[in-house]
């Protein structure tokens, strides 16, 4: 754990340089804009220890799988994230000696990620080898409104001396990969182009062959009026720059303005790539960094303006929801259906693939109350986009008939990852990716999406779950052999409670949802028919295994099973773990993990969170009293699930200490892995831990319902959700609920179960 | 399949170059001496594809290991066998063209592995580019008796033309491991000198650094005389050699004899690797090619008289059950307790390590049955010695108090296989390792071995089952959860029968064996129990394990079940399977083998075969008539137990297609892999088939029992067995079983049951 940030309610602060601390805040302090983003790396050379990362969404490269064993059915590569060439890149120099944080004295750092407006600022002193002391402030962002567009505002003024100051403004296309499984280089080096006062490169994925330009324009001021240095033109193969100088005098402030444009052959045809992001570099170049920034900010405003949680009377966790919801909102913006949450997002590398069950299960719930409802539909039609090649997975490995296995890890739809008790078997991501289907409906009414696209991945998925079932004779029940559930600390079990439950659950829904679109639409379904070659016989199979699949049940303890013969194990509980074993994935052997009862992430709990309705207060609060305390929590995605069950059930302590375990997970660096990146799409299951959690919010029957808790710490908390497209402001403390509708209808809601009506643009208060 | 060569009792015999099976012909064609050996590449140049291998017993590198996604507990390194210096080259030009049979046109192309007496040899024709046609003779062998020299004779005669030879003896340290994982060279090279007739090369091993000496000289002869032409001395940095160049008129014979001396820091101070090789080359040299020759035929031939099996009517079982053997007493001869059995002994590089399992449960019937006692107990010491870092091996995993846990994989102790599920789980090896000790004391009776040493190895392996069991307070036994039996086809399962049947089988004999000598040799004990920390109060747990273990059983069957649940399996039948997809592990996904009922090679009717006395015929036959249909046979281990069984219970047609599908594995390349080494351990598979399968040899409580039969494919086989240290021929044809005695004191026995007693040196003769 580290704690070295400030805490604010908008803004993340970073006092004082640790070069210690450097790789953390690059991730932390990342900014992107859901088509691109950065790595808080340094502008000016830094010689000390740094992950480089720039990133273009959708871009990545197949690299070479890598195991010990192969194992047939292994996917031939791991699709990973790409760090692209650097455009954010200036040089200084101050009277010939080069600015380097790594090699400088260094006074008054601070390093802000401004999370209201988006962006960061670094200000900093600096006395060089030379003696010379400058101050700097550099503030950056990539835009939300020109979303191909990235600038730079790096000011310098000498404090005493005058001398020359110089910048050299660059692109670098030769860019390593941390995370190659090969050592190899990712980029080949199409176009490199430099003139006086812009550059351009292209750059080309090997194998892949996507392409991406990156052009720059750039001015200088000398106490903020333009002034026109000489510029020495710079171009080498995999590098093109300008360098400038020019004399400042002390207290004077030199200041350089770059523009960057970035396109990508996801966008444009590959000849229109250079002139199109000359274009944009000319264009905001033209437009001016305070206009370019004031069309930002009001974005970001209005992002905040539906997305924001206010907590009052508890900093720390005002400043940490606020973090996640920025990155998540950074992340994904839902204009580019191709695109998707990845785990790491726009701060590193690590995991590869774009897309987990992660965005179904966590990040989809998030969206769904926070953005337009089209937002969420982009997540959804990109799985079904990608429903030929879960087809192919499947038949890859022996399924049949347009039978779905959606991949675990992927970024183009085809599985990438690895590891055969993964890749294999973790099979419940199928039931994550249909569940996601009816959650949108439910929340939005949106019904005309099962016949649009919805049916089509609902029956691909559920003729897997009914060739991956086995009829066993012994039994005579369904059984499910050989998968590995939530909790990836049981491997190739038989019969995960969660993964036979949304199974069945998938079979249902598709059922019923073919009746609900035959009936409705009947010439779409007969089309949907044959494109499927579907026949309703199939559903006999379906509804039997529904009816007679076997779930694992202890008749003692009225607790579901989360697997066959999880009671042979030997019963332990966390909270009697020598602290120094924890996490025990550090510590023990896979083998110990296996053999124990430790869960590392929620599983049974996982499936009466996403089911709840299905379960009475009384059995969830007995699985939770039974699995809590055999749970780690090793995984980032799994404190919130138990957050929301706690606040359920009453355990309002319970709930905010998962709740604290979940927010600030890279804010205070709990696991030592920040510097490598964020955990984007946990940073959703805080979302939820709140509003779902604490603020009961549910959906049941397409009915919107609230039984808000407020944990004992916080003097009142408020958020914002969407239901059907209507537009609800929710404020709690510990006397009242105040519901405060942005609606132009009335809205029907259940506060505490009973039946309460917001009129439009009203609000109502509800004692407590 | 691959059917390229001729039958013939005593040889190998490949007619006719084929450069498509070259390499096939490179591993078939190797020949070793337990302490180097090499795989049969050519002498002089060859351009087409080839593996070249020349190997040093108990050398090995430690290559990192290669994983997708490390666990914690996983060993560093994978021990890799290594591909050494190689010091059999002599280049060959004939009037300055180079001969390469891969651009030569080649006639009458003869290799012979002569397994009588233990040589390779090469006869050939070739015209060369320049029309020059020769004829070669090259004949070598790594001498049995002389074990640290190998010689070639290398003779060549023009058949059109009278001209200039060259032969470029060498040796060459600048060699390529197919094996390594990140394409590294393992060899540095220390040393090189060449002389006027004589060279000398040094290597060291990274990272491990064992160093070998390869010393060579050679002579010339023309028509059988000595000659003494100049040589041209090479000295390059990783090679060494001398050219020397000759007249030869047509029909004349040119001659080079090279010999290698061949010495390991294993064996020598570092500073004497050089003079000793030397040594040894120049005595080799001094010997003569013929009588270095002689001695070592005379060597083979003391092997087979103990070791040959004989069958009349059948030459391809002939031929292949002299391979295996050959191949066996090539790879292991029991004088050094370092050393033990590769899985591709000296023919390939394939699976790294040195030692598996293997060795235990299928070398040792054969080393017992066929050498001096001697050679077994080395085997035995090697795991004895190696204690201290199985239990090293088992702290890593979490267990404590002298645990042991024996490595799947190792070269020297520690576990080196990469892969959670077989590396952490397939613990049933300590089970194997255990019961060599009762398996070597019941067939020489040396029970002292006890004492001296298989007790500390015994009480490790007890304290690991101990510790590795669970109980299960829901069934109120004990468990033994997350292992893979020797079925490779299920992974992480829960309470294998195999498993569970070794582990209190070990617990139970671990007693018996502390309770002997303790009885025997109190004082002895006593130092046993200080050394090892022994309290006697641990046997309680074990023999409450002993008493309350479960095992797997299905009523309704009356069959042992091989593991929890596996009746809730899809019940197939390996004959109706599509043959287009077998192996089915070059054809289906690896989650669908796992979830399916095939079985990859024998695991329950492994444990009856190990434990047969504790089950009746009928038992046997009703989980063989279960499992067999079941098997797919898909390791090299596995038909040679069923043919066992099948004998056993009367299948003799069975046994004999299990035979068959066994012993000729290598020479028909069934599994189109024989290019990449040969199945030596399972070689002693086949080597049971004949003697406890057909000849129905048993030791129970130290009595030697014969129960032949005989498959109607042959006229008559024969064996000979050691016992006790007695020595017995047997010979079984379809009328009468003829026993005939080398041993000098009367032997007892049992045949089909009855008390048999055999007088010293005289035979008899019982009908069948």
């Amino acid at each position: 754990m580290k704690k070295y940030l400030k805490y604010d309610e908008w803004c993340i602060i970073e006092e004082g340089f640790n070069p210690a601390n450097h790789q953390a805040s690059e991730s932390i302090f990342s900014i992107g804009n859901g088509k691109m983003g950065q790595r808080a790396n340094f502008e000016e050379k830094y010689s000390g220890e740094s992950l480089q990362g720039s990133y273009v969404a959708g871009v990545y490269y197949p690299d070479k799988t890598r195991v010990g064993w192969w194992k047939n059915g292994y996917p031939e590569y791991f699709a990973k994230v790409l760090n692209s060439p650097n455009w954010i890149g200036i040089n200084v120099t101050i009277d010939g000696f080069e600015l380097d944080l790594y090699k400088c004295k260094v006074d008054n750092f601070t390093r802000t990620l401004n999370m209201k407006e988006g962006f960061l600022l670094r200000e900093f002193e600096a006395t060089l080898e030379n003696d010379k002391k400058i101050s700097v402030k550099a503030k950056r962002f990539v835009s939300m409104a020109d979303t191909e567009n990235g600038a730079i505002r790096y000011s310098i003024t000498p404090i005493n001396f005058s001398g020359k100051i110089s910048f050299t403004p660059y692109i670098d296309g030769d860019i390593e990969n941390e995370d190659s499984n090969y050592d190899e280089k990712f980029w080949n080096i199409l176009d490199v182009q430099a003139e006086d006062g812009s550059a351009y490169l292209e750059s080309q994925t090997k194998k892949s062959d996507f392409r991406c330009g990156f052009a720059m324009k750039y001015i200088v001021k000398l106490n903020e009026k333009v002034v026109k240095p000489n510029a020495e033109v710079i171009q080498l193969n995999k590098w093109v720059g300008n360098q400038i100088e020019i004399e400042v005098k002390e207290g004077e402030t030199a200041c350089i303005e770059k523009f960057a444009g970035v396109t990508s052959s996801l966008n444009y045809a590959t000849d229109a790539l250079k002139s199109q992001a000359e274009e944009l570099a000319s264009f905001a170049c033209h437009k001016g960094f305070d206009k370019l920034f004031e069309d930002h900010k009001q974005k970001w405003s209005e992002k905040w303006i539906h997305s924001d949680i206010k907590i009052k009377g508890d900093i720390a966790a005002q400043q940490a929801i606020r973090f996640n919801i920025f990155h998540l909102n950074q992340t994904y913006t839902g204009e580019d259906e191709r695109l998707n949450v990845g785990p790491k997002g726009f701060t590193g590398e690590k995991y590869g693939g774009t897309t987990y069950w992660d965005t179904e299960a966590y990040c989809i719930p998030f969206f769904l109350m926070t953005s337009p409802s089209q937002v969420t539909r982009q997540l959804l039609i990109y799985r079904y986009k990608h429903l030929p090649r879960a087809i192919e997975n499947a038949e890859k490995l022996g399924f049949k008939n347009g039978a779905a296995l959606y991949p675990m890890v992927t970024a183009n739809g085809e599985e990438c990852h690895n590891e055969w008790e993964i890749t294999f078997e973790e099979i419940h991501r199928n039931g994550a990716i249909a569940f996601a289907i009816h959650n949108y409906i439910r929340h939005t009414g949106d019904k005309k999406y099962l016949e649009e696209y919805g049916l089509e991945v609902l029956v691909g998925i559920s003729r897997f779950w009914s060739q991956r079932v086995t009829f066993s004779e012994a039994r005579k029940k369904y059984v499910m052999l050989g998968v590995t559930g939530p909790n990836e600390y049981e491997n190739n079990i038989n019969n995960n409670w969660y993964t036979n439950k949304m199974a069945t659950w998938c079979l249902k829904y598709t059922k019923e949802s073919i009746d609900y679109v035959k009936a409705e639409n009947p010439e779409r379904y007969e089309e949907l028919k044959a494109i499927m070659n579907f026949n309703e016989e199939e559903t006999v199979r379906w509804m039997d295994i529904v009816d007679n699949m076997h779930f694992p049940y202890n008749e003692e303890l009225k607790v579901f099973m989360q697997q066959d013969g999880f009671m042979d194990k030997e019963q332990m509980m966390a909270d009697d773990l020598d602290p120094a074993e924890r996490p025990i994935n550090q510590h023990w052997s896979w083998d110990r993990i296996l053999r124990s009862n430790f869960i590392k992430q929620a599983d049974t709990l996982q499936g009466m969170y996403v089911l709840e309705e299905q379960f009475t207060e009384e059995e969830i609060r007995r699985n939770f009293d039974f699995y809590e305390p055999r749970t780690v929590h090793e995984s980032s995605l799994s404190p919130c699930v138990h957050s929301v069950l706690a606040s359920k059930i009453g355990k309002i302590e319970k709930a905010y200490e998962m709740y604290l375990r979940t927010s600030r997970l890279d804010l205070d660096d709990y696991n030592a892995e920040v510097h490598e990146g964020l955990h984007i799409t946990s940073m959703a299951g805080t979302w939820m831990a709140i509003v779902e959690g604490f603020g009961g919010k549910r959906a049941y029957d397409e009915k919107l319902y609230l039984n808000p808790v407020i944990p004992e710490q916080w003097e009142e908390y408020a958020f914002r959700i969407r239901f059907k497209g209507k537009d609800l402001e929710v404020r709690v403390n510990e006397n009242e609920i105040e519901i405060i509708s942005h609606a132009s209808l009335p809205v029907e809601l259940f506060v505490y179960d009973k039946p309460v009506t917001v009129e439009e643009n009203k609000s109502i208060t509800i004692s407590r």
